[in-house]
């Protein structure tokens, strides 16, 4: 089994993870989800004390997305970005809502705007994130971009919410034409930290 | 990370925890959740082919209890209950619904009562449950059991299912006097299986 540590305290992302399914349980429109569902994050990656050091490896050739949870119904999904010094994504959609609260480092987002026939533009300027602060993405908010350390030479790492079992969903990369590419992410790793045994941790 | 090979297919587990979910969201009274959940653990049981070796590894001094999912708002776990080799249980209670689908093996489940005194007596019979089998337990319907392994010379593993999270549960274990002890178990892993990404496993 894994040589990695087991969690000091669980306990906030658990938390979360039963606030956010409360707050969906009550079926909110999806501005109220990124509103409500945007602060509970807030207050998660306030603090940098919690993240399982599994979840937090960087990979020296990519990003790394680890599942953290997923809920039982797929409403939502957890998910840790490890970002190695210089990394970034493709630009990509996501067709769900998003909220991306930054844990560690730092990180820049850039939206796109697609035009009806295909092509790309920028859509405003790139977005800086620190640490505590948090973003949303969705079709209606904005959906498209492409996001990068802000850092060369450390890791970065923010911590992602989506509607959906997002390293399953059906969406799409884009070229520098706009040329769009179907992409199912997945997740980089085979195991998920147990946040629930409380006996262990606190 | 582990040195154990990620799943072939977590799709049957999948569907059973996005069924039983289904299942709860509709809140039905506890007689409906043993009845219907224990169709669903009854189909899930039915082919052993799903199980991630991880979650499957007996200990050589103790049963092992290994969590495979746990729902966002602890409305229920699903824990994989391995047995080696002539080992068994404590008596012990749950104080929470819980379902015993048999996937491997087979084992006795010893009914106890406890008297207004605290005197534990045997309740009828041992029921042996194989594979496919669906048994049930609660304060409604009898609480307390001592699980054993049938075999002496191999291992058995059953999938477990409970209205809370189990690990985390205040309950009891009880001597052979019916002196009862407090008790939460934990769980024997300190990472779960990832059954969310479909672009590994189908
Ligand atoms: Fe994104
Ligand atoms: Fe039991
Ligand atoms: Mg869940």
């Amino acid at each position: 089994m894994p040589d990695i540590e087991p969690l000091r305290s669980a306990a906030p992302l658990r938390e979360f993870v039963k606030d956010l399914a409360g707050l969906l349980a009550r079926k909110p429109e999806e501005a109220a989800i990124l509103r409500d569902g945007g602060a509970l994050l807030g207050r998660l990656v306030a603090r940098d004390d919690w993240l399982p050091e599994s979840c937090a490896q960087p990979h020296p050739q990519r990003y790394s997305q680890y599942l953290l949870h997923a809920d039982s119904a797929q409403r939502f999904s957890v998910v840790s970005f490890v970002w190695g010094p210089g990394q970034r994504t493709p630009v990509h959609d996501h067709t769900v809502w998003g909220l991306i609260g930054m844990l560690r480092g730092a990180e820049y987002s850039q939206p796109f705007h697609r035009a009806p026939d295909g092509t790309l533009a920028q859509a405003g300027p790139a977005v800086r994130l620190s640490p505590g602060q948090v973003e949303a993405v969705s079709p209606r908010v904005g959906d498209i971009h492409q996001v990068r350390n802000a850092y060369e030479d450390r890791v970065s790492i923010s911590i992602h919410v989506y509607g959906a079992n997002i390293g399953a969903v059906r969406r799409a990369v884009y070229e520098a034409d706009g040329t769009r590419k179907p992409f199912i992410s997945g997740y980089s790793n085979d195991f998920l930290p147990n946040i629930w045994d409380l006996s262990k941790t606190s």
